[in-house]
């Protein structure tokens, strides 16, 4: 994926959403909390800005959260203090504004029945309607996100509710948007996925325990079998007695998000039986399929175009090739460049391998272009060190429209695709030719996967109507 | 007043509650988030655990709060974010526990009307039942705080009320207990003193612009003109018309908590009409009438009993003396003597001053003995560096009951008054002598004092019926 | 002492040294790390901008140093790694700079004969010819610090000496003006104060073990007995053997700096013999007796003019107040008013007290007059406060001439003294007369004092010749 | 490279050296620290403990270092501070201790003829000789770093000198080891390197200025143009009159430090005369002729073995694939599993890619193996993820001897190549075979090179007689 904007020259934020973990302890000699920060920590790259973990002790919630990276904001003095049965986890992506630390999940509140805590990762599009409903009978609100509209609901929801299976259903009914939740009650751990299975959410087990995670990668890093993933619009209750299921009635078909299989997912991930790597070194083959060129060299734009760099050139017959050196020293804080060093071609993040292409025709895969910006930079850069030809080959196709299930787009004015033809965007960035992906073709490469596809940000097409609600950011977690 | 306690040697904190300020600027041209910061900064004997500023700025409120002393929560950089026209802040005692930044204040919530910041002094003592009341239809609790209590209460009774005066002179009739709140709406600052006027709140002026504070203090510090304090049961509305009174009914008399004048308020201020430092002055006089001694010093331990010091030795003619220093520099960490220590004679806070004291006969005054542990220190040095006779004199009767009104109060157990009679006491802590001044005589002290007080940790008359709220511990501002 | 500067109007540095403390546990079960924490804690009021402690383990010397407070610099985990037999520590004063954490001290080096760590007060007027001699045969400086001259000069004469005792001998002969000087060597604690004895440094013992201190106040806080001083050009090595002492041969009288009396030192405090405390109050009688005024009340400026303004109220009959509030939670940062607010008497630091100097004729004590601005804002304060009279009286002569001994005194244009007579002065702070201690007066103050006194200040008369160095600032520790 | 140690399960700390960067801005309008900062950050992968910059500021000057990543280290405010015409600056590897950061470097002093600036990378052998003798002298130490060493060397023999590079010289014929510098003077900018040239540097032209660089990839970074390296033994000096060189005679071949090409470099960077990639792509392909094996897929472990594993692939014709994900979000702290939780499988830095080795013959590649311990588990890992065969291929010779230039090298007794067979090691990592590149083989790769090897750490020939210093540990810049 495409990575610069103008105004953040070095720090480009990926577009992230968040990761949720949760862990309950049966009868096995789990550390809940150490637990869920290994399962944390496996999910950073969905979410960088803040970290949470809440851990429920004999029916008292205690929790930690802050901004800052897993390892960063937890200590091994204030995991030790997290000690408990029940632990969910939450990271949040990058955001900017006043009072951040108010935003870290999970949330932690008193209601009628004891204590809950409860993280989710997704978009609501209705938050302003449910946010206007409760404030119209007396509900205060402490944020701006997503989660505390979801805490309120299900305790207003839990008062006429013969109990917390009762009272999920009927919030379910309500929000509309995306979402995957993990939650503490005072005996259980609850894990919940929007009807249409927008976000990933999978379930695992050590022992007689049960996890939730966003990804099946954290059950991997913390030694869990995965078990199975939650289905759109299913809740599952764990406690003492093992795990219970309650499946919602669901409109249509799952629409999970391409994007977890384009670029968000970490690659040794499975989503809902697929897995990540696999299909986007299928991505890549079928990109070749569809695009073809003769060429030295097939080179990946580190790290989201590396395994379709891989399929292209196993489909192909052209050599995989490491052309393009990424340096990950990058942290919260980096000064940037001049405009004077930006034009005298400073290169941060990247750097050619002048060796590898020098003289060579290359086939460069990306992800996906967003601004076009970064694209046209490592296009300039490789003709400067030397490859004869560039070719472009993106492992999904033109990215046009605006998500409102939780990535973080730039406004349609700033997506290049959006205003540009293809013969235009290879002309602005550079490239000796420009080849996307076709949906269809994109669409093939998760094969075996259960679920459909979310594809709205390529077709503009919705699995729901989105309310135009004046102020609020299309973004996740809020 | 005493100061030890058993685990915490030397950080002794001293009986705090908290403290609040707002600014109303009309027209005038005061940066109000600067103001609040020298408003907080003179209040600050009364809260040093946490600091905040919130700022209404055209409707929009922006807040800053952490935990911290004045001007380690602030700084350049954050006051020059916080514009606006009107603005309260809060600092707030200290306490220990988990996620305690959660607990700082003012609170700034979203509500049917738009946001609303809110801070306060005091203790309710019906928190539980309000609480209970509100979880029943649906309302979620994120801290154990009083604030989020009353916020929750005005934001549901808002929505039956034509307009924000009806629904605080309803909150009002519903909340029982202590309570100096200040307010910011979209459009006013709102100040509110509880019926009884247990915690001090009045009123001050620059130009056409209004003021609020715990004490006078801040409006010297601030340069502002005293304008009268806000009376018990009074709410007082800030706008652009100038201010506004709405006069609760009252039953009976006002109860200021007599310790203000005791103890924690700063003898610069002037309470309800009466000077803190000429009260303090006439207790100590009182002091002499009531319990005279021979002696050839009057020494009052550093801060608490240095004013009525002073009028023990203007009454008696006994020369005023400095016989005890004490070390300022203490921070929020402090490394605690090992046992060794204590018992080999570390005087980390307090030192005599020998030169003074030696072969003299010493009055000692201070304010109170809670657990009796430092004033028996104190003696014992007095002693050793040569004093020939301390007679301790107290400028306050003993104290015995526990407060519910705002003052974090040990166990009756721990309360050395509760426990033995006065010449135990005074065995106790090794004194030649003990006087306590008698509830009469402090009674007296303020004078010219256009209130009643509350005197319960003297005689156990609590101005209200204190419910048996079973887990609730009887503290200020939660 | 006068408090305020143009450009920090609230957290005026009040003129400090630095303050050392040395600790050798010879058998006792002392912890000299803790025991050097709590002597540094006692003598923070002589140094705020940096501490550290160095510990001798059985030869290697580990240390701890950073800028902060005392009980910020240290923390439990530090001080339990600090183990060992010898510790010597240093606060210091504070200043401004780039990299300022390398001037902190003690310094730990090593040389030929092992490590040594040394920390001192005071300030070297031939620093810069001893540099550069040094440097002329190869040596190299990493600061600007006297102590690094201080611990070279030790090194290179350690080389042509028997012994360390002969090594100091020799580095006193070379080395002018004030210096108190603690030092750890393999073996032994030493302790050396320079032949004219201008810094204060005593020597204190809690069993067999001895200790060493800039001031006697931080014996008592660990609880030790005060033995003696160091005398003027004494050595003091301190090993398993006990208290060796050489006595370097002096020329003409011993010269303490005068302003320790006066401002500088703890009252409770003895130096060369004599109370600070008492010093002080005679000051103030002898002040009385000078400069007689009828008036109602005497006030003191705190905390510097409290014992003389005891001492004048003594004499003179007339009754001692409590007139002036000073706010002490003052940190290293705090936000500046703003022009408009400083105009319209914002007062931050001080706050009359009304009630009691209203209508009265005042005499105010203060320690001396610097620039003169603070005095000026305090007279003002008082006369709105609805002072009758402010008679302004000063403990100690016309402060005219630039310390060279330690004390950051500021250039001769802005020393009020220096510049107008004591009746411009008096028109200047606006007082209704102004009177100041005479030199003689003052000198009798410390009765008992086994000392002569440096008066450079007040009458130039410098104990010896001070080179003119060109950069070189005149103070301290540097 | 392997990566784990028994006591650091996670972070473990690659094996790191220094860098060092310097850059003199003759005429043309550079922002010489904020040039230095990027060219630090492209060399952060040599040193990630601590960072600093000094800059020459019209004779005089300054400096910022500390613990911490470049991008923690710096930020604006401090960069702009930085202001002039000369700079240097040092990344740092990592090591553990106290007072750490009086090991951050460049070291800035005064000495006779003004201030210097000098950072290293390398490691003398006779540095605890060459300390003896100066401290026989009289010189200090406040370090154990070579860097005070060198620096107190220079000072005492500019004495005896004309001038700085007679000095330079003399001070390259006292230091054995290895050593790359860089360094300011008053008016110049100086780059040496060992007379084996051990460790690399090389000069780097923006317009008529100089750069000095650890590896060209810092050239690229700020967009300057690679000019040649500094040859072994050579001093070059940069002021207004351009670039002079001084050639010291040099004993026989040039011994380059073999694992600049195995390991340390980044693979952008060409070291005297030859592509860092290119010589790994070439070791790998000499790996699979020297090892062939039939297997379907060639997989290296990230990231030192990833470009050996393309050439393997090249030369075999087995297929690259991505077989092994490397989390990348590890900090300074990060908390350690459990023992039960590491013998449960936690994988916390590596995770395999089931869906890529799953029922195939895996042929995987490092760079080197150390211990032994975190090849066992990525080989295990690769098993249980379902592989049929796991043959190891290792693109470098046993790694047998400790190094004493500058690589921190655990104790022969860790090093598994040391104490067991070829085949009994494949037993102890559980592969199905194992095969080492034979040195000649190695040799071979960096084809090109101008430079002759130091191969000590895999055949004991050591460049130079190594001393036995006592307690002198083999490790860089010290």
């Amino acid at each position: 994926m495409e990575l610069d904007t103008g105004t953040d020259y070095v720090l480009d934020r990926q577009r992230e959403e968040c990761g949720v973990f949760g862990v309950y302890n049966n009868e096995d000699d789990i550390d809940v909390a150490r637990t869920t920060y290994y399962g944390l920590y496996s999910l950073q790259h969905r979410g960088q800005e803040s970290a949470g973990i809440a851990v429920n002790d004999e029916g008292t919630i205690v929790f930690h959260k802050d901004m800052g990276l897993v390892n960063e904001v937890f200590n091994d003095v204030v995991i030790n203090h997290l000690k408990g049965k029940i632990a969910i986890g939450h990271v949040r992506y990058s955001t900017t504004g006043a009072s951040l630390s108010y935003n870290a999940q999970p949330m932690v509140v008193n209601y009628r029945v004891g204590q809950m805590a409860l993280a989710h990762n997704g978009n609501l599009v209705n938050s302003k309607a449910l946010r206007d409903e409760m404030e119209s009978s007396g509900a205060i609100f402490q944020s701006t996100n997503d989660t505390e509209i979801i805490v309120n609901l299900i305790s207003r929801t839990r008062i006429s509710s013969k109990n917390i299976e009762k009272t999920l259903e009927k919030v379910m009914g309500k929000i509309k948007g995306s979402y995957a939740i993990v939650m503490i009650t005072p005996r259980r751990l609850i894990g919940m996925r929007d009807p249409f299975g927008i976000r990933p959410l999978c379930i695992g087990k050590i022992g007689k325990s049960y996890l939730l995670a966003s990804e099946s990668c954290a059950l991997d890093t913390i030694g869990a079998k995965f078990i199975r993933d939650v289905n759109p619009g299913e809740i599952v209750l764990i406690g003492k007695d093992g795990l219970n299921s309650i499946q919602a009635k669901v409109q249509g078909d799952s629409r999970l998000c391409i994007f977890e299989f384009v670029y968000f997912a970490r690659p040794d991930s499975y989503i809902d039986g697929t897995s990540v790597h696999q299909a986007r070194v299928e991505a890549g083959r079928q990109l070749y399929r569809e695009h073809p060129v003769e060429a030295d060299m097939v080179i990946g734009v580190p790290d989201g175009g590396l395994d379709a760099a891989l399929g292209y050139s196993r489909e192909s017959g052209i050599p995989y090739g490491h052309g393009l050196l990424r340096n990950r020293y990058v942290g919260r804080t980096f000064i940037q460049p001049s405009q004077d060093q930006r034009e005298s071609g400073v290169k941060i993040k990247f750097n050619p391998m002048r060796s590898e292409i020098s003289d060579k025709r290359v086939v460069m895969i990306d992800d996906s272009i967003v601004r076009g910006t970064t694209t046209r930079k490592i296009v300039q850069m490789f003709k400067e060190a030397g490859a004869r030809e560039v070719h472009m080959r993106i492992s999904s196709p033109p990215y046009k429209y605006p998500c409102h299930f939780g990535i973080d787009t730039p406004s349609t004015k700033q997506l290049v695709a959006s205003n540009y033809s293809i013969d235009r965007i290879s002309d602005i960035i550079g490239a000796d030719s420009l080849g996307y992906l076709s949906l269809d073709g994109l669409l093939k490469a998760p094969s075996g996967c259960k679920s459909g596809f979310c594809t709205a940000c390529f077709n503009e097409r919705y699995p729901m109507v989105v309310p135009m609600e004046g102020n609020k950011m299309a973004c996740s977690t809020r």
